[in-house]
């Protein structure tokens, strides 16, 4: 075996463990809570199907999909912080950007630095494929919050003012898909799954 | 909200369910049983990573990635089945035929057929892209085998033979990743994860 592949390999298996890194997000039907590896999978078929909602038309979905499958490999280190918690997100970007060097340089070099790229791209939401990246990585827990009762966010407390505020920036990938994604919260509020305050 | 996006989402509500499909196969470190979104993300990852060893260097990645993200969302109602349980894999066709046109037809028409070839050109394992992506297919498994110390192998008996006779299809998508998969299963045996019979 080249050294070549050990090192792909070996990071192949190194990111098994994101299917142990528990969100706060239940699956639908079970109510378990959703692993960081079902949650990306989950977020590439939300840029499969709903990419036509994108607000720049001409978004390059194979570099939207790797984006979504890799974006969340870095908690395997820093853990998954639930987006409510101020105070868990003090520091996350410093903790991240350890775990993106660490976890990715098992990779050959220039594969490497590919997905630190890549990971980097998808933090700072400028390009049209990272801003749609983003607007699916919000509006995917929405939904499952939504359809298990608001399982979340009842049991968190949540309030209408902290969805939206932390959830709007779905506009800036997809104008259509934040307002759907108002009427859900609006439709939350109504069924009592969410404060309204 | 239009009803085609009102069919689309209604779609991401009902795959949520793949992540409740349990494999054979445990994770390398937890040793629970591996969901099929979870070995769904997983397969996209070795495609991303592997995909210089396909044989046919012309391989489209993004039909390659959108082929393993779907392929086993027909289990939502099917259900697994183990690779070596000859007497499940009975049927097995039928079964995930009707699924696919069940499942995939909550999508808007032309996105419900675009998806149904996807599946049928992965099942049919002729072109390039289902060729490779049926290697990635047969390996991550193999790899978690031989990482969690052949747990699924030596739970149900699995011998050598059977384990070549299921997998030498990878040879088909990939020659270099079926050499690769060949000292792992020789280092399997070696180490008794695998009866060499």
């Amino acid at each position: 075996m080249s050294e070549r592949l050990r090192q792909q390999i070996e990071f192949l298996r190194e990111i098994d463990d994101l299917k142990q890194i528990l969100r706060q997000t239940v699956l639908i039907k079970d109510k378990r809570q959703e692993n960081d590896a079902e949650h990306s999978w989950h977020l590439a078929m939300l840029v499969m199907v709903l990419s036509e909602y994108s607000n720049d038309s001409s978004i390059d979905l194979l570099r939207t999909l790797k984006m979504v499958l890799i974006h969340d490999i870095v908690e395997i280190d820093a853990g998954d912080t639930f987006c409510y918690d101020d105070q868990g997100r003090e520091g996350k970007v410093e903790r991240e950007r350890e775990a993106a060097h660490r976890i990715f340089s098992i990779l050959p070099n220039e594969m490497a630095q590919e997905y630190i790229d890549f990971w980097e791209e998808f933090e700072a939401m400028e390009t049209p494929e990272a801003r749609f990246a983003a607007s699916v990585d919000r509006l995917q827990p929405l939904i499952l919050n939504i359809y298990s009762e608001g399982y979340a966010w009842k049991k968190h407390g949540i309030k209408k003012s902290q969805v939206i505020e932390r959830n709007h920036h779905i506009a800036k990938g997809s104008t259509a898909l934040w307002e759907f994604a108002q009427n859900l919260i609006n439709e939350a509020v109504d069924r009592g799954y969410l404060l309204d305050a």
